[in-house]
């Protein structure tokens, strides 16, 4: 069983768990965090360079000499301290070291600690396509802290608010409320910590219902397929969203397509539309961009048809419905309400 | 759960695996096996160059780009056709592609059938060392054919021998008296899948108890622990021996550590000593080679102390005990005598 441990002094953390451990420790890190992780006595120093373009199996070798070179056993343990890129190579390089040694996840961003430190996807980009080769593996531990948020730009701070607002989307309809109600920037650190601990709960459950997504887990995917689409999308169109606001705007575009095909309600809509446009930088996109998103977002890859698309979608805050299909006229009505909510 | 088939027919049964499958199939071959492997309509051949030095990262990234190039999804199929070398490479791969997709293993060696092809133990050689990146992860379905063996070499033959006897010696007293009583070389392949089929479920049966090698498993090691030391020993010498000889030797001289140590019958180990003799060609080494083979059992990863060595040992055919150490003068005792039962 994962131990979450949600704490204010993560370095003290992160030693209590190391002392019980008899084997050789590895902090990973990439050349931003490496700067700041926590000093442990005779633990090998692993840094990686930072980036999700250098998540690749480049670094996965670099990582795997480190430990050959470390002598490392059966009984190591690897730390990643950093954000997603670093917890999903460091896992993906732990869980395939003489075929699997234990690894603690220690997010240092938001975005990584509500999503990809807990929950067992490893994995690493090849031949361009992200997380092509991988595994399904918990992190033993994840030490969860608010101190290193604090000096995280607000994009990426957002970026990681808008997976805590699809957790409580997904499970937590007063929890949703509370989320869309404050200033995430203005959360003092022991606050930040309870609502991470609620977030964390919610993907926690529902990844160990279901740890290799065939059924529930697939609720975590809600505003990604629409989500994934814009982003790519302003990837292309050489104007980066950052991943949040992509995954912010995706869910007020699948909540569109709720509304119209599962009677998702109106007035949901314009409050959580209202709470979008003062937070997050706009999506630009007019109705000739209709073709380009539709194919980005029939190319996921959980598709099986090519004239409807898969989504996760909302009855109401809290009541997702996995395996739903809208239809390509649907997901185009979609768009029209989606621009003419945002006026853009 | 895992379906073993064993057949007389491969290529049919094969065919009838992947009628019920939905998705793309990638037949994995090397450049000895691709010739005899079983056509399958609108399926991928994927060819690496053959041999265990090629069970390498560079081999799996030809897997991965051919798997991309050839539109894998989720729901795609690997067939690993060949023998050990394959399954493990080709069983790395799947298990790692898009965090794990099918394989189906169809071991074209007798070692493979007995050995690796079953088990779920997936890997690659990194760094000079084996086995070092992988995965557990078993194969959907295995589908065993004597009708493969009737062209390999008899040192190759008695290579996956040495893992038959060693089953029925974990396990099955009565089974080994009758795999030391025949020529191996003369059984007809009927007779032979029924061979195959009680040794293949003695390893599925310890390895459904224990996947992880924690406890029981390591009853598979069985003359492993001196094995590997005879085979790097000769590698060294320049003299490589193949797999199966160096692990028959390992039984008889962890079967006479046994006798020091456990009471294995000493009319027991005249009889191996007897059978091996007539099967296998010679280990040779002298008592100044001592040394180099105690340090080559001590460095095995299984080891937790540089005094004492990690043993399966048996009390008797059949009764194996885990987690047995032996000191070093034990062993050199042991040695002492192996070589006089052999008088090499």
């Amino acid at each position: 069983m994962q131990e979450l441990i949600f704490t204010d002094d993560p370095a003290a953390a992160l030693g209590r768990l190391l002392r019980s451990r008899t084997g050789r420790v590895f902090m990973l890190a990439d050349e931003n965090t490496a700067a700041f992780a926590p000093s442990i006595a005779g633990c090998t120093p692993v840094v990686v360079p930072a980036g999700d373009d250098n998540k690749t199996l480049k670094s996965a070798r670099i990582i795997w000499q480190a430990m050959v070179d470390g002598g490392a056993t059966r009984l190591s343990t690897v730390v990643n301290f950093g954000g997603g890129m670093i917890s999903d190579l460091g896992g993906f390089a732990a869980a395939t070291f003489k075929r699997g040694i234990s690894f603690i996840n220690v997010p240092t961003t938001l975005l990584a600690a509500v999503d990809a430190a807990v929950g067992g996807k490893t994995g690493i980009n090849f031949a361009g396509l992200k997380n092509e080769i991988g595994v399904f593996r918990e992190a033993d531990a994840v030490v969860i802290s608010a101190t290193y948020f604090s000096t995280l730009p607000r994009a990426e701070l957002m970026s990681g608010y808008a997976e805590m607002v699809k957790h409580s989307l997904i499970a937590d309809a007063a929890g949703y409320g509370r989320l869309i109600a404050v200033d995430p920037a203005a959360i003092p650190p022991s606050a930040m910590l309870e609502l991470l601990r609620d977030s964390v709960e919610i993907k926690r459950r529902i990844v160990s219902a279901d740890p290799s997504e065939r059924g529930i887990r697939k609720a975590l995917n809600l505003g990604h397929t629409v989500g994934h689409a814009f982003e790519e999308f302003a990837l292309l169109k050489s104007c980066p969203l950052p991943h949040g606001a992509a995954v912010a705007h995706g869910l007020l575009a699948e909540m569109v397509i709720a509304n119209l095909c599962l009677g998702f309600p109106s007035d949901e809509l314009y409050r959580y539309a209202a709470w979008l446009q003062a937070n997050y930088a706009p999506v630009r996109f007019t109705c000739d961009d209709y073709p380009q998103l539709l194919g980005l977002m029939a190319h996921d890859k959980k598709n099986a048809s090519p004239d409807a698309i898969n989504f996760t979608l909302l009855a109401a805050p809290a009541d997702p419905r996995i395996d739903c299909t809208a239809t390509l006229s649907d997901i185009t009505a979609a768009l029209d309400i989606f621009r003419d909510l945002l006026s853009c």
